[in-house]
């Protein structure tokens, strides 16, 4: 694979001039490029400048406002209602998890309910900024179907990752960030272009049986992680990022979607919660006698560790050739 | 097996004469007596009068309070602490319950801390007593460690139950309360008594390799459901009903506990958001909608479903006769 390096500066400008060029202004494109930019620093690269193409085409057909104000509104003390005019998350976000993070340090809790908004980045953002805050921060976002709940056959649920951010203080926090999907689609396209098989467990074929064949879960259809469980997470993800904060479902979501290849509109739910008020004054110093349990084990690793150690190296990043030459093409 | 048929009635009584005669108050012993009656009613026998000796041992032992007079106390408006008193934790949620539910109904959400107490039961009675007001709820507690990290070979991770349920006006509620094990210690002695084995995954033997025979996983260490991302919810577990409410891990609740047999002492997390204040004014027919394409699915079943029909029938349960007469014994 030939690659470009390219500074982090220029990956941003990259990015917000694809943005701008299609039409967003200059606050919803800086927004997206920080969160695209952020993503390709700290090694997350399918949620980089892959994703500029995507949110370029759904500003072009016109599904998504590139020129969305959304204002975040205290509905009470402990939750922030987020009209996301339409728009890409990003700037939504950016707007609201300081309000977020305030309605947890007034009242131990504070929930944010995001609707009308089109996500297509990573949820660690958002629960790491309310994290490097103090708080502990839960999100889930729900997309379009791809997955069968455990037992079926058919499609219903979309990946619906779930990310969680313990923070601590001095340190990068301790961060997940999950789909609920046993795979992620993509990894099962990998998987079939270079011909290697997946676990039993990954998705069903067209006729509904269980396969290790990438080929044929690609006509046919993910399964959740977890058999039983997983689905039944993945159901509440379904829930909690739909008709809990006045949004819709996956399947609403693809019914109303118009196939430009960019997300689809959804609602996002997040829980940011003061442990400061909630539990006793030496809540970090306990947390790290866990954490110290946790790494003293062979085989286990902190969840989100890689990502903050890409994070502090500050130098240029290398960039897919062939991707770059498609955003050149785009701004 | 030899039952014999008692009325809901008998059962709540023989739970309660057990108790009071190991020392509990009129309080704590009809509030253990109701929750260990509803789970009988509702054909959760793992957490009915079979968990009666294990009561009784920890009152007989001192290390509960059967007299616990636990105070809900409103800290802000959407957030209720509750110090246990070392008492069973029964007693603590019936007074808490409505405190909670009262601060979700007038913030948009609610948090419940409850800190030392006792959990020997099943978490749906705190997240249906939500959704039966209309609430969504969502309830975790840590135990002993009896679950290695996935990547580990030592127990680090209690069983770790999750319980989410969904308010469904005029119906009864949409709930789960699931382990993050992959299977509780319960099925894998019944297992290991049966001769049959267990799928690859639930466990690894005491040299730490996966192993489908029960009677090694009984000598080694179970494993989360959905190997990674089921531990990384069981993490979570430990840190939501642990320092984020003020209390302790796992490891630390094993080291503080006297061995009687009963539940160490431990915390518990609950959430309750009004989906009528965050989410919009038809969220229960939107659900339904939801739900309908869920039940039109060949080999989906709504959980909750089984138990709620067995609540239906108001006649007498069988109970194992062996039990009686230890419990007969006991009071």
């Amino acid at each position: 694979m030939t690659t470009q390096a390219l500074t982090l500066d220029e990956i941003y400008q990259l990015a917000f001039d694809c943005l701008t060029k299609a039409g967003a202004d200059h606050a919803n494109a800086d927004a997206v490029a920080t969160t695209v930019m952020r993503a390709e620093r700290d090694g997350s690269v399918s949620h980089g400048l892959f994703r500029i193409p995507g949110y370029v085409a759904t500003l072009i057909s016109g599904k998504v406002n590139g020129c969305a104000d959304p204002k975040p509104e205290q509905v009470t003390p402990a939750f922030v209602r987020t009209h996301g005019q339409n728009g890409h998350a990003p700037l939504a976000l950016s707007r609201s998890i300081e309000m977020l993070a305030k309605s947890a340090l007034t009242c131990g809790v504070g929930v944010l309910s995001l609707t009308h908004s089109h996500h297509f980045a990573a949820l660690w953002p958002e629960t790491e900024a309310l994290a490097e805050r103090g708080l502990v921060g839960f999100a889930c976002v729900s997309y379009t179907p791809m997955v069968a709940p455990a037992g079926g056959t058919q499609a219903l649920f979309g990946t619906n990752p779930i990310s969680f951010a313990w923070p601590r203080p001095g340190k990068t926090p301790l961060v997940f960030d999950m789909s609920t999907a046993a795979m992620a689609m993509g990894e099962v396209q990998i998987a079939a272009r270079d011909g290697h098989s997946v676990p039993m467990g990954t998705g069903l074929d067209a006729n509904g049986e269980l396969t290790n064949d990438p080929r044929e879960i690609l006509k046919g259809v993910l399964l959740p992680f977890g058999a039983h469980k997983g689905s039944a997470i993945s159901m509440m993800v379904e829930l909690m990022a739909g008709p809990m904060v006045g949004e819709g479902f996956s399947f609403e979501a693809a019914e109303g979607d118009n196939g430009d290849g960019g997300p689809p509109q959804g609602g996002e739910f997040i829980l940011a919660i003061a442990p400061q008020i909630l539990g006793s004054d030496n809540w970090a110093e306990h947390s790290e006698k866990f954490f110290a349990k946790l790494e003293a084990m062979d085989g286990i690793r902190l969840p989100g560790q890689r990502r903050h150690k890409m994070r502090a190296d500050t130098g240029p990043r290398n960039v897919n050739f062939q991707l770059l030459e498609t955003l050149r093409g785009l701004c």
